[in-house]
């Protein structure tokens, strides 16, 4: 016999079902950390390394890959323009998530998800940044997600989906970072 | 006579200064809208593309490259791990910001720094993103940034010059995000 896996929108639905089914027999499968190692290059220009995480139990060893991404800023923001800077890096993690989240959750729901694409805008004003005006929030004011998706489901059961993202989490309500500033 | 930049950290002084005076001059300067447009490609990897963004009272015409990154998961996420995922990618932007910010905002004051390396760890229970239990938020729980710098200025000083990063302001407060799903 020959067996071939569930696959919904490119995600493995039984090895999704798996997964949810080990983490209700052990809880502490459920935790993960995630990190990133960053060094200072010049001005406000970083790299970042990615590779080590924890989750399911255990230090993973599958990644094989070490990741590198880059910040820096444009001219008018007094850099080199060598990457982008970090608050686009973070309009693309949050455009990526909630497009994950919305695709995951669907294929979990039996729903087909054809295409989707998305433009995210975040608004700022640099009297934040600069020190000008305490008033002033140093990140985004606000920022605007259209996300095109090419599905039979409704706006309504997309959107919700999309908001399991654990990204709109993290820049739509307080997330607590603590600083450890090493001599 | 020679003139040579006043140069700090990698930062241009005379430039910030002189951005500062501007800003000062004409308020609506500091506005700027940063972009990412993002494609999905399949499960929960997709690419996003940077380039333009408003500012300083126009759109950018001086960014020449349009940046590409990837999100994707590992195995034990059900992925191909093509790239870093999401909340990865935001542990990045946060130490490529706080450094920055640190940095930009030594140099303004006469701090010298000589050298930043950080790591970054976000912690988050998978019951959360899974919809298990509706207590356990889908982001992080908690981010630990560990910042090592070489400086004469004291850990205080410079935990308060990196807490200017835009990024840690969008983490740690509630940033809204208006989605619109088109169909």
């Amino acid at each position: 016999m020959i067996t071939t896996a569930n696959i919904k929108n490119g995600v493995n639905v039984d090895q999704l079902v798996d997964t949810i089914g080990h983490i209700q027999e052990q809880p502490e499968l459920a935790k993960f950390e995630f990190r990133a190692k960053n060094n200072w290059i010049d001005g406000g220009h970083c790299a970042s390394s990615i590779k080590s995480f924890y989750g399911a139990g255990q230090e993973d060893t599958t990644r094989q890959e070490t990741f590198t991404l880059e910040c820096s800023h444009p001219n008018v923001l007094l850099g080199e323009d060598e990457a982008p800077t970090p608050p686009e890096v973070v309009l693309h993690a949050l455009a990526s998530c909630l497009t994950g989240a919305m695709v995951y959750h669907a294929a979990a729901n039996g729903i087909d998800i054809q295409g989707a694409e998305s433009t995210v805008k975040g608004t700022a004003d640099l009297h934040g940044f600069l020190g000008l005006d305490p008033e002033v929030r140093t990140g985004f004011d606000g920022v605007t997600v259209s996300l095109k998706v090419k599905s039979d489901a409704t706006a309504e059961q997309l959107e919700n989906l999309a908001k399991f993202s654990p990204v709109f989490d993290i820049i739509t309500n307080p997330t607590p970072v603590k600083i450890e500033i090493i001599k």
